[in-house]
């Protein structure tokens, strides 16, 4: 029997474990920031039929380009961002935002090349990185998660990185960054810098997108996925927007025909449907508001949320109350700083087992 | 207005242009290498009923690790070759056999690392081993495109590759390797060999595959496609098999939840039709060796092809015999060694414009 350690792996990829949160069959999910609300009968019968439409054809190769996807791209964040002036050449897309991220990575980063975060952060970011055979600098963001435009700066000024990442809302923290921020960031960056706005949708009404500083920023790339808001995950559906000449580069690195006829099909019938998948997020904002004061209630410590999850802490042992939770059938997620847990927002039944559970689960480990 | 030449493009990317053959609208499309022939009316619409069916949950992830569709394609891997013996364990699946490439070497590769590969031979190795931050090797075949084991032994020790690349049938040649090419190539190379076999269905009947070595190779990993014999260019959908290992190797680097719901419930439903599938493939190796038999007979000299298209020429400028034959309404491609032009194997109909088309474009450029 052969084992990993007699294959010639890459070097420093010996003794790595692969990413992923456990993929447990329990009753109530909050560990991955799913939207918990499915699509509607009437949009899963139009995805039925538009994959019909495209199956007809299915012997023969996908547009490459997938420009009619990213004109509807381009249309959808019009609406999200009327400044940003988007156009199908100023959008692109790949299968989820990891593999926008991990294409961002080949054409700017690379061998002798650096990219720096400020955690704690996406942890997609670094390992991407890495496997990208780009150096990872882990830059700190403040005790209150947010980022001092000025240690940012000084940070960058330092490591004079390649690529710059950038959360907002930030995960796991759930913290957005406000505009000042991300222009001190720009200013100093010798790179590009790379706004991950994975959450954007679910933003508090007073925070703004970071597609209102494209127009003046042509080093900067702003991603956006269907995952969470837009409520298809299984779709796996990342874009981005940016210079013209930022998806001439990512040309040059994309595998051929990498997003299918039928992820085209299925992206371009759920935008046409944008109004009821987004329908959910004032439901989402409210719950999370809710479980955020619920939490501190409770008297644990909550950071500020943009997003559809909240971290809570501190527990000098995050292990054994997240097994305690488990335990009672919710699955809730082990990351970020050590001693913090984050639980997704479900829906207002999902958060009522997640209270009850939490509550045991505290006591048991008073 | 931003040029690329204004971004931090990496160095070694400057001066490249995008991959791919031309998409252009013509009436008859012979240059990817397509299947001409759609999926029937039953197969679209049980597709459509299988997205549907997904759709449902298309809020939740998809199954990380595709293991129901890992264990189908390991099924039909057994139907082609009884030998194999494969389980979910030793299939892995990706978008693309693009992707499985790229993982392969960003899991074997990398920066310090190189691979080789016999060329003429698939463009996309050495673009994407460039790409991973892996050196390329090109090493060559013989002159009839075939492969003699002493020299391919000698090119391996003299370059000690981390990875080797063989084609076969080869892209875009056609020729098909004996099992002894590929047994003195594993013998003889230090690192993984990937036996590419995107053709592996249109093989003449006493060509082996080379997943007959498999039981006895832990290095040896052999690709596969759902694009060529199995008509689902669209689908986009490439596998593997290789030793159990291999597969914990490509864990540590494949993006997570790589592979879609969607794509994952296409594929599925696709490989309970592989009969009507491939049913074609009989078809088109005939047509094959008829357009084989008719370009020798026009005094044009053709390499031997187990593949679904056939390599002619030898032009001293196959530009213009391959903008004759376009001018007609009939693309094919320029690819492969100077002289030489490709012709993908179409439906009877398609392989008559195309006769019609040469013999002019032949005429005109006497």
């Amino acid at each position: 029997m052969t084992s990993l350690n007699d294959l010639p792996l890459r070097e420093d990829l010996r003794g790595r474990r692969p990413y992923g949160a456990p993929q447990l069959d329990v009753p109530v999910r909050l560990n991955t920031n799913e939207n918990p609300y499915p699509p509607s009968p009437q949009l899963v019968k139009a995805l039925g039929e538009a994959v019909a439409d495209v199956a007809a054809a299915l012997n023969r190769y996908p547009d490459r380009d997938a420009v009619a996807l990213r004109a509807d791209l381009a249309e959808f964040l019009n609406r999200d961002t009327p400044g940003a002036d988007l156009t199908a050449e100023r959008v692109w897309a790949a299968n989820g935002s990891n593999e926008i991220i991990q294409q961002i990575l080949q054409a700017f980063g690379g061998p002798g090349r650096r990219a720096l975060g400020f955690e704690p952060s996406y942890s997609m970011h670094p390992i991407i990185t890495h496997v990208s055979g780009t150096e990872w600098i882990n830059a700190q963001r403040d005790e209150d998660f947010g980022l001092d435009p000025e240690r940012a700066v000084a940070a960058i000024a330092e490591h004079r990185p390649d690529v710059v990442f950038l959360t907002s809302p930030n995960n796991p923290t759930g913290t957005a960054l406000p505009l000042e921020a991300l222009e001190a960031v720009l200013s100093a960056a010798p790179g590009m810098v790379v706004v991950d706005e994975a959450y954007g949708e679910f933003r508090r009404e007073d925070t703004l997108s970071a597609l209102e500083l494209l127009p003046e920023h042509p080093r900067l790339i702003v991603t956006r996925t269907m995952s969470k808001a837009f409520a298809m995950a299984g779709a796996r559906l990342g874009y981005l927007a940016a210079d013209p000449a930022v998806i001439e580069a990512l040309l040059l690195v994309r595998l051929p025909y990498h997003l299918s006829s039928v992820t085209q099909a299925v992206a371009r019938t759920a935008l046409t449907y944008a109004e009821e998948l987004l329908g959910t997020v004032d439901t989402l904002r409210a719950e999370r508001d809710l479980i955020v004061g619920w939490l501190r209630s409770q008297g644990l410590r909550v950071a500020d949320s943009d997003a559809n999850f909240v971290l809570f802490g501190a527990f000098p042992d995050r292990r054994r109350v997240w097994q305690a939770v488990l335990d009672q059938g919710v699955l809730i997620r082990e990351v970020g700083p050590p001693e913090w847990l984050r639980v997704s927002v479900g829906t207002p039944e999902e958060m009522a087992a997640f209270r009850s559970a939490l509550t045991t689960a505290l006591k048991e480990n008073q």
